[in-house]
């Protein structure tokens, strides 16, 4: 699992620096989060091929989330994508998406569907064989969802010395791998614990921008391996945090904290602070594994 | 009157090339044409202060020209703009901008005014003491427009031989500069065109863009100092100039020929040119006086 930060600072694109948007690379597959205008330059400066993409989550339909996402939708178009193209966000973004289509006289060539979201519980909107994806309920400005992305792992990892003990033949490698018991030929059960190891712990990540302070979502990111929690001020500006409904850096250490994250990755920086260390030493006041997201950084979980 | 290329490639926002936007400096006013994503950071690039922008023009609601529109106008709102912002453009403009503010909860905070247009006749759009804007019609696949900025100079120079000899007083100066004529006290008429000389000629800029070879906009632009007209391929690729109703180079020198043009700006390149030159010599195959756009240039006209 790999995360392509592609902007991480709040507000407005400048010359030095790009709002949300990052790339989640998990078993091969590329999941767009957020696409605030200037992603499809941020993929082109990190080389991340556009037809790889095949699903974009949007948190929620502030500019500094979204503006990117119908002008990638258009170069899709003018690329002759030929994949289908799902996006996943509030209600509301189907209209402004196909409204501007509509106007330029434009159709996508390529099948695009919207998954709207108006829940205000966490929910499955993805899964396939190896990734399921929830959504994290937000509490911000308007309706806005985080999302939750775990690996699946349900095979079971084979015991190659036990493997050949029973001489079993290759032809029952997908029955063990899958949980089944083994019968030989006299009959005899070997069960599968005794023939494969418990499967590689599954991988997982949560996107939870932007939001206030809320410990309800911490049930929903229980051991998560990394948290990316905003922190768009720092505590001198905790009064700003709680007017805006962001986060400050010690407020986002505190549900890593809580919810036993292996790792807390901080962003959304106000544009206002200059150097973003100080974000870094204020959450290790309360949580140690402490990662900065920047523009282009690419993060190995 | 000055010309700060923003963007001048057709298409996609690439990191080497930005799609079209402008920013035309006449008298100390700046006015904006065409906002592709990613002008709000070349704005920041070419250090153009964001607050004295207060008129914004639309060629059409293709998203190579305007998708960083809504952006735009977000950050005017987040820097705290005061001043009122008018924006021209295609009808439908409006739905689409409100549409993206209404889902983000916000409020512009200043006024904002649009100047939806649907007039397939050239029309003024804005005049003030000073500059004059013309729409010319466009023949492309939706709806267009090119602009047509006309200094205003009606301000005649004072002859300050001739007041000397006449021995005019200071006080009527205003009155000479406007065209009256002088009286002096033995009741003697002195013409104005005795006291003054003509104004300074006026300068004028037309931007063309996106469109087929379309002599019917000869007569609206005819004499203009600087012509940019859009030249998405070269010959060798006529055919597709025809098909997606663009221009060559030559075609666009052709028009600069028939208006008299005093000078050529080519842009709107198709991002499949690696070099730009070749767009340069085959336009002078037929007009002398060109420049290509680049991003990044600025062009005293």
């Amino acid at each position: 699992m790999k995360l392509h930060i592609l902007g991480c600072y709040a507000a407005t694109p400048r010359t030095i620096s790009n709002p949300t948007s990052q790339v989640l690379e998990i078993k091969n597959q590329l999941f767009l989060i957020d696409c605030a205008e200037g992603t499809q330059t941020q993929l082109r400066k990190q080389k991340i091929k556009f037809s790889r993409i095949n699903h974009i989550f949007i948190s929620h339909l502030h500019g500094d989330h979204f503006y990117g996402l119908i002008g990638l939708i258009s170069t899709f178009m003018l690329l002759n994508r030929a994949n289908d193209l799902h996006v996943y966000g509030p209600k509301g973004i189907k209209e402004i998406i196909l409204l501007q289509l509509r106007a330029s006289g434009s159709y996508t060539g390529y099948n695009l569907y919207f998954h709207e979201l108006e829940n205000t519980e966490s929910e499955i909107v993805y899964e396939d064989e190896k990734v399921l994806v929830k959504t994290i309920p937000l509490k911000h400005r308007v309706y806005t969802n985080g999302y939750l992305f775990q690996e699946k792992n349900i095979k079971r990892k084979l015991n190659l010395e036990a493997i050949d003990y029973y001489k079993i033949d290759t032809c029952y490698f997908q029955k063990l791998i899958y949980g089944g018991d083994m019968k030989l030929d006299d009959e005899t059960i070997i069960p599968n614990a005794a023939l494969t190891f418990n499967p590689e712990p599954e991988k997982s990540y949560a996107f939870c921008s932007d939001t206030v302070y809320n410990e309800e979502i911490v049930p929903i990111i229980k051991n998560v391996d990394a948290l990316y929690h905003e922190s768009t001020f720092l505590e001198s500006e905790a009064h700003l945090a709680e007017k805006t409904m962001h986060s400050t850096a010690k407020q986002a250490a505190k549900i890593a904290k809580l919810a036993h994250a292996k790792c807390l990755i901080l962003g959304h920086y106000s544009t206002r602070y200059g150097n973003i260390e100080p974000f870094k030493t204020e959450a290790k006041t309360i949580f140690n594994n402490v990662i900065l997201a920047e523009d282009g950084k690419t993060i190995e979980l």
